[in-house]
């Protein structure tokens, strides 16, 4: 199969209590999802789950063999309850120490002297793992198979990003489409579900939305396929006429 | 096991293309993790899948094993795309059609005339599901057993929680104490995990932030435990101020 027709997907996995309890507001799924998007890999599923060793483990063989890719957000950094690395190592069922370029990277980027525990816990990593180089403090994550393993503070995440180019082989890249209508979803479901059956290559969303005080829809559409997704675009535009339903720019 | 005791988990199920595709940010897991924290429920595992109807049911009835509550959002509005309703009947295998009640909720709620096909599609819920009433858009959510089914708009969804107080039984209220420090992680982090190992009960959560330039560590103490938290609380204190670190109020 060549790229133009290959399928690709993806899970995150985000690993961290602070989600979990509601103290922290998730930021890395939007992120990644857009990314991963552009990249022609689709994100099929999202998991939030604590820093408990067994449940990452179990987690981790479950995405790695259902889906083509999997990013794992939080868990480690320097302390105690960071523990995806040592985690993700026994899911693979390979050695967990340190990584000889972690080591290096690290030993370097710290003054002599501040080499301490807690950054040298940083360089350890699963036996024969990749390194994702970050720009912002040094630490890197790191790739083991299909395994992406990345921090869980947004701004460190995004800026490691442009370092994973290379390294993940995306399919045909899902095109998107949107449609801003000044109506209710219930005076256009019926016409709308005539046109999804008509185009089953086409990802045909419908969100309710409230704006300066209006509410509208907004018709997503999304498809590898752009001759069939402007054939669905044009056949809602006919009913929406016809309808006079007054579109949003 | 008295409600002292008992401890009592959920899981959040986020159904929508739309968050998956990174178009929506989610905030219904923060919203819904702080709102049973308070409940005496952990959230302690969230899924974000597709609006797909097998994978919806195999994740229903995965979750509603697992944990003593599944709260779904998303999926149960008026379109095509709106398949959570049938789908958790499917995965209960009972009927779906229309409930007498939410019909009549429904049908008073719209003008004569206005009660087309799509809005009566709001009101077909698995067989023998209990209300979950809706003050902003009419269109209920319901309960099956122990799944809990809400709409993904959040602003309707946190409206309808206030009807949801009586119908969930928490266990122990989960406390939490949280310490800023002016440091970073791995200043801390061998003396935090001491701590941690001697306060097992208590989970001790370390979180790095950057506010107004500079940068600091959140400890974050949760536990139903209040004697064993302020004894975790002391020994985090004890070793901050033997460190010289400064508190940050």
């Amino acid at each position: 199969m060549n790229k133009v027709d290959k399928k690709v997907n993806a899970a995150i996995l985000i690993i961290g209590n602070e989600i979990l309890s509601g103290r922290t507001q998730d930021v890395n799924v939007i992120f990644l999802s857009r990314w991963l998007n552009g990249e022609g890999v689709k994100v099929e599923e999202v998991r939030i789950i604590p820093d408990i060793e067994n449940i990452i483990v179990k987690n981790i063989n479950e995405l790695r063999k259902k889906f083509n890719y999997v990013f794992t957000t939080g868990g480690i950094g320097p302390t105690h309850d960071d523990i995806t690395s040592q985690s993700v190592a026994k899911a693979f069922n390979v050695g967990y120490g340190y990584n000889k370029k972690a080591y290096k990277i690290l030993k370097n980027y710290y003054k002599v002297g501040e080499f301490n525990v807690g950054r040298k816990k940083m360089a350890k990593m699963p036996e024969n793992s990749q390194l994702i180089l970050n720009p912002t403090s040094g630490a890197p994550g790191f790739i083991i198979e299909n395994v992406f393993c990345l921090p869980g503070v947004p701004s460190i995440l995004q800026s490691m990003i442009n370092n994973l180019k290379n390294k993940i082989s995306g399919g045909k890249k899902i095109l998107s489409k949107t449609i801003n209508l000044r109506t209710v979803e219930s005076e256009i479901a019926t016409s709308l579900a005539m046109v999804q059956k008509d185009c089953l290559d086409v990802e045909i969303g419908s969100y309710p939305f409230f704006k300066g005080g209006k509410i509208g829809v907004a018709i997503v559409l999304r498809s590898t396929d752009n001759k069939k997704m402007v054939l669905s675009f044009k056949k809602i535009i006919s009913f929406v006429k016809a309808k006079k339903i007054k579109l949003i720019k």
